[in-house]
């Protein structure tokens, strides 16, 4: 892969950028790693991806595929050196068919622009990451990304139909479709989801979307203790309902709130919290939410705040985006890792948290989609009595977290992806005959190893 | 592959079966081919199962798994010979856990039984393919098997949290697992989902569970010509409706179901027919049940049966059911295909298949499932003069109607699966591409071809 820059940009053309202002800017994302590349590709088309690819594949030059960079685990961050193929330009809504229950993007869209798109007709695309406004769908499929909604939608993968993959050798694959059932074969687009760019480099992706539910409505509630709030996400679900969202903090959290947003924002004593949102039909809404808040309260709720309003409803979310932003005005280092734990186990996990941060005293806040286990857990780093950052201690910290983790059955990335961040974990999270597979496949789809060197420990 | 069939009962001990009257019976599924295996394996754990593919790998023997044999592809017929490993007799629910909102079963358990042991606990397993009563989940899992409700909640894939798999090469493979995301690495169990055994043996899933919607509702409309019907469809969704089941029925069928089942059960005019359910709160599922029939009403609909009571829900199931004996009392020999086409095609493909009726004097039934597009297409086969059925007549209208499918962003199948119903379409309907891909992960995971050879044209 020794190719001299200028050859890159003959062979490339005017979609190639080699300025050191551009080598700077692609060389990380929203984690700590850097990395630069010999060159940038901007394709504006699925061929260009393609070219690229083949003229790659022909001197053995690694290629890494960007979205909008704001993964939080370095998954674009070029470790390999060679050219990283953004796709911003490819950012077009090609079409949206409500007919079909279908829209056909390019990878470059943002998944904001695509739900307002479909919500002018009506319809509705409901994976929903908290970067939803800077992240791309591109980025999303190759992370299969969350969300809050997960738990009544599911992730990604569920909405993605049909997709067009350059592969490492520069041929443009077609799997799946318009059609919202497909069993021709193995499941290609299943494959490509959560790829992280090791496989193939999405081109263009068809989605499912459905009709447009016609109210929304929520509610935020403060506990006493935070077993309480845990123990009320049991009794929400084992009554019945199935909010679209159902948000936990623990009382790190909660102070950090208060601190950040006013202390009137919260009760003084709250140790935990939730959010519930429900959609659905107008009237079916406006009784459920009742009918939560009453269960909500009878769990010893000491306040209960209905929202059914569009406007109350985004004013819990600011909450919810405010905790984020509570956390980072502690002036710690907050990082931000995404864990996923059996559901039962949230009281356990919260508890071990809390034993770790009093043995060493470094805080760790836990927030995040307690309906299906997903929670941020971000260590909370502080200075040492020379102001340097504790990193080493908490990198011990998290060593240890994760293994408790995955002891108990959970994962130690639900959102993110493996990237390099979580790279010196991953063997021992998924085994040696899964780590076999994956070699297996990565070998099968990419055999000189040129998508994306360096991830996932490969 | 030449072994004797006594070293085989040699070092499988007496899980292994080889008297004529068992190597009969797992010759076949629900379609038309059969092939004898050399002998039939019952294990009754995950380790046995390895033990017969370690056994097999190291003297080059076909492995062919078998669910519950109600497929309709042939893809559990073991047409290199070898082995059968039926996994009927590992059929126990291990575990369900509404706290984890899981549910662990081997993959013998039938599918209906598994919903009725959630639904005792007030929970819910959404995939409902028709053979729910007598197909397993690992038949379901290894076919991505669909079934009505699809269009709100998914297919089966939606629904498996982690897998355990038995490898070509006799490892045992554990991959995703208790939680609700995971996203360490690529998607391993959505590569087994739907890979019709030819990449492992599933022994063990980790299934999603939902909290049971409390009620359930139904309609059914009849309306004057199949146009209105279709049309109904678009116009439930696009009014925000999200029914967990649209069924539609095509003029022939509906004339089989009143010569089978009564000319009063349908007005006789009925040239188009919808079903539809909705689920969720009670108050919601009555208030919606008024708002679905108002609109049914005015979109042109003759008759208009709504069913609030569990007992007339059934009952319009029933009929639905009925639809497919009325097909099969004609006395014509029913094939049928699972075809899936955008949903706006659906009057354009029924339109295309009378054409073909009317050229060819073959009639071709169409009902299913509307809302996600996937139609069973039935060609009912009639006999010459001299009694023999004009099955060349009818294969070359089926590779017609394929072309038609595909030509048009379908897929030839939606649930069934390939194996070898459909192999000789396969590679035109995913393209050349694809097909190398496809290839390229059956030697990535079975390089001797051992597993269910023969199918999908491998």
């Amino acid at each position: 892969m020794n190719i001299a820059t200028d050859e890159i940009r003959k062979a490339l053309g005017d979609i190639v950028l080699t300025d050191e202002k551009a080598l700077q800017h692609y060389a990380t994302d929203k984690w700590f790693a850097s990395a630069r590349p010999q060159a940038v590709a901007l394709p504006t088309s699925p061929e260009e991806v393609a070219r690229v690819l083949q003229f790659a594949a022909q001197y053995d030059i690694p290629v890494t595929a960007r979205g909008a960079g704001v993964g939080y685990v370095g998954g674009c961050v070029p470790m390999g050196g060679g050219i990283v193929v953004s796709t911003e330009k490819m950012n077009h809504i090609l079409e949206i068919s409500p007919e079909d229950g279908i829209a056909v993007v390019e990878p470059g869209v943002l998944t904001a622009d695509l739900q307002e798109a479909c919500a002018r007709l009506g319809w509705f695309y409901p994976p929903d990451p908290a970067s939803r406004k800077e992240s791309s769908i591109g980025g999303n499929i190759a992370t299969n990304a969350g969300g809050p909604r997960c738990l009544k939608y599911g992730v990604t993968r569920s909405y993605v139909l049909g997709l067009q993959v350059a592969l490492a050798d520069g041929r443009l694959l077609s799997c799946g479709g318009r059609t919202h059932k497909n069993k021709q074969g193995f499941d290609l687009v299943g494959l490509f989801c959560g790829s992280e760019g090791m496989l193939g480099i999405i081109t263009r992706a068809t989605l499912r979307i459905i009709p447009a539910p016609q109210a929304r409505a929520a509610l935020h509630a403060s506990f006493p203790r935070f077993a309480d709030a845990a123990g009320a996400v049991q009794q929400v679900l084992q009554a019945g309902h199935l909010p679209c969202a159902l948000e936990i903090a623990d009382s790190f959290t909660l102070t950090a709130a208060r601190s950040h947003l006013g202390s009137s924002v919260l009760p003084a004593d709250a140790q935990g919290h939730l959010i519930l949102e429900i959609d659905g039909r107008q009237d079916a809404v406006d009784n459920e939410l009742h009918e939560l808040v009453e269960l909500i309260t009878s769990l010893g709720a000491t306040q209960v705040v209905p929202a059914s309003s569009p406007e109350d409803v985004e004013l819990i979310w600011q909450l919810r985006r405010g905790f984020s932003e509570s956390l980072k005005a502690t002036g710690l280092t907050k990082l931000n890792e995404d864990i996923v734990i059996p559901r039962s186990r949230l009281v356990d996990f919260v508890e071990y948290c809390s034993s770790l941060r009093e043995e060493t005293d470094i805080p760790i806040a836990c927030f995040g989609h307690a309906g299906d286990g997903n929670i941020h857990t971000n260590i909370m780093v502080p200075r040492d009595e020379d102001g340097h950052e504790r990193l080493n201690e908490a990198n011990l910290l998290l060593h240890r977290l994760f293994a408790w983790v995955l002891s108990h059955g959970g994962a130690i990335t639900g959102e993110h992806g493996i990237g390099i961040a979580k790279a010196p974990w991953f063997p021992s999270a998924i085994g040696s005959v899964a780590m076999d597979i994956h070699t297996a496949l990565k070998h099968a789809l990419d055999p000189a190893g040129i998508l994306n060197p360096g991830k996932m420990g490969m």
